[in-house]
């Protein structure tokens, strides 16, 4: 099977495995864990902030981040589409009592300032204020759009000049990085926080991270207690985090990768397929004879896995364990599968 | 001063000020209340629900029955612009932990079918399920517009179909009764429980009811006690209440207010006025040379109250307590002023 | 029937009746209620506080004002039988939440300022911080008792060291005041806000005052709209309320009528009676052959109301509506029920 | 040093090692990690339960845990000492809008059956409904005790009759199997679900497990991955975890050597000590010239880590990392540290 489902499926390689197992090792939530201390002291640096702090899962750095932005009853800025709003059981809501307000971004999720600026709430005796504007980058749903930093810093400018804070999921903001060849800092600049994974494209078998200043850390590291992201001898997962974090440098590949098989893809009769940005394909297949479920199942009996992304659109993702040849069998099984 | 802020500022007559004086009273927490009891049964009769509840506010009415329809954790559709998501602080997602899911509806809050069938969610490990649609008629922030029974029936059936029940914020849901020539039970037929103010147009005091099955009506109750709105011999109110119901049957003389008002402000010079298709009339002021803001103060030293609608837009909303010679008044005021 | 269940079942007079008939109105929303306003204001002014918020019950007022005092994730510490934890549903947790922490105060419900020293918390990583403590008094679940200003003042100053703020949950404050023979003023002084019941002994027929600083009940009238308190021509209630307030220089009279009762009930075998320091007479039948429930269908048998407060235990509670001659009744009617 | 503050400090041996660096993973997000399934599989096996799930912490155990057993707006009955209530931050009601209602237990934390139907509300119009019933074993504040089996199935028969289930918090069950001298599966059997920590005595670097029926397990799943507990290539840790289980057969000797420990600190003057139950070690020092505070400093300048766990008691935990030598060396430091 080539497994195109989600770059989450990575597997840690052999650098990665020794590396949890001579990991130095405390217990974290005393803060003694050298390698969590080390790994989050490395991943501050990288995207150019105070502090960073090491959680479980993507999802959980989007919880404690938006938590320790706002306060009670405000309201949060999203774009539409973002997976804070479509992925996480609503958890704002949930776990936090914050109402979400949507904004429509554009056809690759770049939110404007001017819809910034329409959309924002200020406080009032029947209106929750708005707290904080949430920001993604790459896009998932929009096909892995790689934001401009530009774009980004327009939109919290935006904010910021009615003082609400910015929160950046960037759980792939390596590969936007790469795609637009500036360094992540860059992008994450204009933003008050900031979070990335290093279990999707940089291959770290566990783990994520929030990164902004000092304060926000603490109250984010509170938030993750609360949540039950307090783990003890983290450093074994910490360890190949820190050997991920370097990977940044290898996602072009992925991306060429994702191009190769665009191509591919698009030239087989019935399908459309949308020229990715960074290492996410997106494969319309409504001028076949398929609907999405079918094309999978077709797919799988060649050998190849996918997601569906809406009843005639599917994704394929490309990762660390998807090289070129993988890509030429792809092409050829999909063909076979049609 | 000619009050057009809202038809909320409706005073009570001599006749209810008389019913509440003469009210037979208990203690409704014990609903040993007889008026409130009458009151209940009477406006369940009129909306064609099983039962009914008679709550102290319009948001607490939504918010009881919000929360009586759904479970901890799920998500609820509403039009983008509705009250329930503007204009009560978030109530949703504070109280009762929902996420919002906006669905964008027409030029007058209509929600079609195909929207609710597109926003649907059903609950998986990564999405909270939807577990209600909410609608509003009239829509106050679409002017008033008098959602048509057939089209409330068409977004309603395609909730259903999905096994989501549907809410109706009903606020002036007589006034569309009234501009549409139908009752409002035929409004009310196809959703699952009705919000609608005993203190707008219908000139009451103060309260609202909530109706719907006697199931639901049980948990909205319980609700109701949670909010706070389990009041002793609300009678006194009640009585009002019972009086405003059969007002009702006047609100087209409020609509044809709104209409001589927009005819006559739609001749002056620098303001375009939409048509109105109830008592809620909108200028837009932009091709004169006034904000909506500056508009309002100006038309209030002409003694006229109106309320911003945005930043070029004013709202006049007709009511009880206006009458055909106050319009006149108005469009010459206004006309003063400008 | 003579109705002994609760003093929320007084009936308004007839002077309370023509007040509610002339009461001058306006929007409370707009904060243009004439007789809401002058209510606020000598509600204010009785018990020595900057500003007072008119709330449609004494639920509501609880609500609010925890919510006012605290942050999202604090601890409240309360009282083990007070009625915020015992009679609201959970809504400290449900609305806004905070965990609760209960202190058990003493037989009378009097909490030491060293039961507040234990209980505090610091926020830590692990622990909620305390972020409010409420008091009540007269304390209901403990048979009206009258704690003295002192006692409420040492909680307070100890709650204050340790920079809580404190709220008092005073719905019957006023037989508080009257029992023991000072002004209400003199108990509320060192805490930080109240909240006292209009509906109960004073005899109004709706509503709650919630009293505090002008900072403080800005922030209640916010935590009113969320709740759904926000009414309109509320001055309809307000009118006979601010009648009520006058009441309490009657209440002794509902205090002497209780001793009356307890005094007669504790002649009849099987019963005693603790000696009521208020309007609220608890009577334990467990040396009868009788349960609480079936007493209570003994009485009403007889003509009496009352509710079952344990398993053994029936709680009567004097009133306006309850004269002398009511009281001979019910201590014949007893006698005659067992 | 000596580090005897928790047994959360112990360090992954070079066989947990090893298992990390060999462990077979998938993407667990999908069910496709071959060792966290097996963990599950072997920890429901263990326990005697049909389903288990891998968790990053004891905190989010219990709280997927609770959420999953409750409905919006219930009330869980506690011990007032427990962790679920003192250490998690308020979580149940943070997270899930429950309040907590605390039972007294006993000396050692045992909760009788009696209190339970004391404590019990049945769901009314004022009050929430019990809606789970939390206990915990060992017991964590009372020293570690080891409660009888007959003890938690009395309170859960209490609390099965009266509809409501019950979670057992065992974050250190093995030891209260170990000492005494059953099976953990014959503690778990009375219960619907528990929690238990890998990472504790038992060793691992991360994780703990929830256990209970197939249907339960399924709630907790989502609810985990609402906290943000869906971790990827989890096996990583998974692997150790499933080495730590088994070293349920060694947590006697911490018990040996607490009660080692608890001898020779007992025989220096100032101190008394509880004799141990377990592997925790409660030292009161009220009788010595320290407090908890100063004592524990001055331990530590010998070489020895403790906890605080009130003003004059102090905490040690013996562990896996701590062996009988260590025990001599900590009783000769105290000695010298006094």
């Amino acid at each position: 099977m080539i497994d195109l489902r989600s770059d989450t499926v990575t597997r840690p390689d052999d650098r990665m495995r020794e590396a949890a197992r001579e990991a130095e090792v405390g217990d974290d939530v005393y803060r003694e864990d050298p390698t969590v201390n080390e790994l989050e002291k490395r991943a501050a640096d990288v995207v150019g902030t105070e502090a960073a702090l090491y959680v479980p899962t993507g999802t959980m750095g989007n919880q404690v981040a938006v938590r320790a932005h706002t306060e009670r009853g405000q309201e949060v800025l999203s774009e539409r589409e973002s997976h804070v709003v479509k992925w996480e059981l609503g958890g704002m809501a949930q776990l936090s009592g914050l109402q979400v307000r949507t904004i429509e971004g554009d056809d690759r999720g770049v939110v404007s300032p001017d819809k910034v600026r329409e959309n924002y709430v200020a406080e009032d005796l029947h209106r929750p204020g708005t707290g904080l504007l949430t920001l993604e980058n790459t896009h998932n749903s929009k096909g892995g759009a790689a934001i401009e930093a530009e774009d980004i810093a327009a939109a919290a400018e935006a904010a910021h000049d009615l003082g609400v804070p910015v929160h950046l999921d960037g759980a792939r903001v390596f590969n936007a990085a790469a795609a637009l060849g500036v360094e992540a800092s860059e992008i994450v600049e204009p933003v008050d926080s900031v979070m990335f994974c290093l279990s999707k494209g940089l291959g770290a078998p566990v783990g994520s991270m929030v990164a902004g200043s000092e304060e926000f850390i603490e109250r984010a590291r509170r938030n993750r207690k609360l949540l039950g992201g307090g783990m003890r001898q983290a450093g074994i997962i910490a360890a190949p985090g820190l050997l991920a974090l370097e990977n940044r440098h290898r996602l072009s590949e992925d991306h060429e990768n994702a191009s190769r098989l665009a191509a591919g893809l698009d030239d087989i009769e019935g399908l459309s397929v949308l020229e990715p940005e960074t290492n996410i394909t997106l494969v319309d297949c409504s001028e076949s004879d398929y609907t999405a479920a079918e094309f999978l199942d077709a797919c799988e009996g060649e050998g190849v896995l996918g997601v569906a992304f809406g009843e005639y659109v599917v994704r394929f993702c490309t990762h660390w364990d998807v090289g070129e040849a993988d890509i030429e069998e792809v092409i050829s099984a999909v063909g076979r599968a049609l």
